[in-house]
């Protein structure tokens, strides 16, 4: 940290802590991970700025686009202004899709229209659009089972029963529609695939996301719909199946394009340590969104949550361990930030990694990945988050997309603060994730969380990396 | 009645009737209004599937559109089919708009897009869109206080606080921004005109809803914006004056157009009474929907519960009284189904009319407007609700939009089943009214709470209209 100017300009992120009436910092005496988490829980406003104005001053920020690159400007202004050490920006090139118009509607026997989006790598339809019978799939299974050939000059529709779950979870059980879906749609010969977005709403918003056609697989047009029209639809095909035995029929037009390599970004910040030959920590957020909603649990809330956590760790004195921000670009498309940190820094001694990209519902568990001769600092951070409602699990931690790349290179160790994701599906990738969605009260108890988690680390001289698996 | 052809089909509907396991109607014995009742609320699968039917194999149907003209076929065989008397469409003729493009951004200090739709009755920018600055106005009385010609060139936004309220009044408060805003925006120079939706929800779904310029002022280009997007032009509304200055410039795209004289209609069936010296009741719903939902909580539902209930009415026997079931065309863009029902019927003796057109949530209340003689069956319909968790009220019913006429013509009785619209504004008028929010619970009490009533009315002899008022 050089210097304090952010906390006294948002002063009310003082109220909390005693003797702060001044221009100073407050000094480094027998403050405890109980004191700075209880001082962020009580009221940080640093998580919701960081929020708030990625989302109403930058707004959609797609990887590899302009608006992205507005995001990283805004990000670097931000993150010197509220003083961190060693801001700035690590550029590289990454090929680029971007959306153009997108239209569906049922043509027969029940016409009307469909809100659909484009997934990420779709194909086009061109302009003239693509009109087919649709071959409905209830689950990706039955996708699978379908012969090879059989889906020539069909629109495939794969359906499926995604429900909420406080982990996530379901993300893993349903999201193959859409992540490998379009890929087995096509070389069964399909001429186009929607599927149910992969959500857990009922709103006319679809969910967008990447899929991934493998070399030499034609990228056929790929559109969700919104879970509402899904359930439209497949109500007409059992409709059109009793009473008509007449085909449903769907006309769509997608015409997104690739538009080659363009430039993106991570944008990195620091505080550093007093002792600079203990390997650093690595915490994770990601800058980019979706273009369709402005990206506020996804993630401007994990990087307000890191940002303000790191912020309120300097209040303790300089930590012995570097505590790296690393803002990566361009997530959603492809991992491009997170694999150009893993690349560009593997020389680089790191301990251990974390990453908030879950968006900003209470943190209400925490895994591990540390060694055994961690227990004592694995132990006080236990503690530590106990009063937040916050118990620890057997899972292992696994970390994030981000930090995927650092973690295998080095082995390092992981914690992962695992949040509420229960309404998480309900705007992931929507034109819904906005603002308004983001619970200050919750957003505060992950920086508490955070804070207190990251003081435990950064004092602690020991090994971090768990033994090396047999 | 002419048959009970679908009570026989839709077997489900008879579980909660004792010895109905035959071909033959369940015979008019003792039965009472809480038979009728209870059977209802066990069980009806009938409003349901109406539902079901008109949004799924029908979907939108903006009056004086195609889409209405199928769904007044598709309502003449449902109704024929349940078996209801003298099935009939009354044609009329309306003025009509539609909906063109509809595009909406901010350029200029935070170029983002926001989520938009054309106000019904709205004027074009044309092609080539309208660029200008914002003009913010917090509520519809600080619009009305601007001075004439001050906003000569600009973007006027109106914004509000409308919340959810039980029964709906805050429509009637906030509502207004988008009835009158765009006239008085017109008068005081205007270019365009954008409100925050009418509605208490938190999706990027805005709501339209006719808006009306009176003769001789211009029908300047009126969109909506979602709520999400409204508070974030307030945001940066809110920044610009605060760090920069700079005014705030949105563009606007809507090329909505009137397309001249086209047929609409009402769909009408009866239940016939014995006695046809009797005044008939009418009760109501609308069959047309705005263009972007399917229509399920406006106001499929509402057909769906006066028609199951009017088909439950049949099993106790003939009624002395005819019930007449108007689903109304065309209520949305101008009521013009419900003044053409007023006129073509004027000289047909009416005694009493009701009309279920808010949603398909819990019945909670009944408002009366009844003379002093009809105390008696006023208090049987009052005890007959009660255990449905029905309280009477002191307000005076009103009826709705489309027996406003009937009522007005012939100064007839009116009893409003009122529900509980808390929810009703996060969903009218927008993409989202989807046959999902049908509480299928919800919508069985309803049909429970308006077969007693009609039970206890149709078989009423006294005079149910008003005394004069003096």
């Amino acid at each position: 940290m050089k210097n304090i100017t952010y906390a006294f300009t948002a002063a009310s992120a003082f109220v909390a802590m005693p003797q702060t009436a001044s221009a100073t910092p407050p000094p480094p005496l027998n403050y405890t991970p109980e004191i700075l988490r209880d001082s962020a829980l009580a009221d940080d406003v640093m998580a919701y700025e960081i929020v708030e104005g990625l989302t109403t001053e930058i707004g959609p920020r797609q990887g590899g686009t302009p608006a992205e690159a507005k995001a990283r400007a805004w990000a670097v202004q931000k993150l010197k202004s509220i003083g961190f050490d060693n801001v700035r920006i690590d550029e590289y090139r990454m090929p680029t899709w971007v959306r153009g118009e997108e239209t569906a509607e049922v043509t027969a026997p029940f016409p009307q229209k469909l809100a659909i989006t484009a997934l990420g790598n779709s194909g086009s339809t061109g302009d003239a659009g693509i009109e087919a019978e649709v071959a409905y799939f209830p689950t990706l299974d039955a996708l699978r089972a379908a012969p090879d050939g059989s889906l020539k000059g069909k629109i495939a529709f794969v359906s499926h029963a995604m429900q909420r779950t406080q982990d996530g979870s379901s993300y893993g059980a349903f999201g193959p529609a859409r992540f490998v879906g379009p890929n087995i749609a096509s070389k069964k010969g399909a001429s186009a695939i929607v599927i149910r977005s992969a959500g857990t709403d009922y709103h006319r918003n679809p969910h967008t996301g990447n899929t991934n056609f493998e070399t030499g697989v034609t990228p056929i047009p790929a559109g969700a719909l919104s879970i509402p029209d899904a359930e439209n639809l497949e109500r007409m095909l059992a409709l059109s199946q009793q009473y008509e035995g007449k085909p449903v029929r769907l006309k769509l037009k997608l015409t997104p394009k690739n538009i080659g390599m363009q430039t993106s970004g991570n944008v990195i910040a620091e505080v550093k340590g007093s002792n600079p030959n203990l390997p650093i920590i690595v915490i994770a957020c990601h800058l980019d969104s979706w273009d369709l909603g402005t990206g506020a649990i996804d993630d401007a809330a994990g990087c307000g949550i890191i940002a303000a956590a790191a912020f309120r760790l300097t209040w303790m004195g300089q930590p012995k361990r570097t505590v790296r921000l690393l803002w990566a670009g361009a997530e959603e498309v492809g991992i491009w930030g997170g694999k150009d940190y893993g690349a560009k820094y593997v020389n680089e001694p790191h301990a251990l990694a974390m990453e908030s990209d879950f968006g900003a519902g209470k943190v209400w568990a925490v895994d591990f990945n540390l060694p055994a001769s961690a227990k004592p600092v694995r132990d006080q951070i236990t503690s530590a988050l106990a009063p937040l409602g916050i118990v620890p699990r057997q899972q292992v931690a696994g970390g994030g997309a981000d930090i995927g790349a650092i973690i295998a290179a080095q082995k390092l160790g992981v914690i992962d603060l695992q949040q509420d994701g229960t309404k998480y599906f309900d705007l992931h990738h929507t034109p819904d994730d906005t603002l308004d969605k983001i619970d200050k009260a919750e957003l505060r108890q992950n920086v508490a969380a955070w804070a207190a988690t990251l003081f435990l680390l950064a004092n602690y001289e020991g090994e971090l990396k768990p033994e090396p698996k047999p």
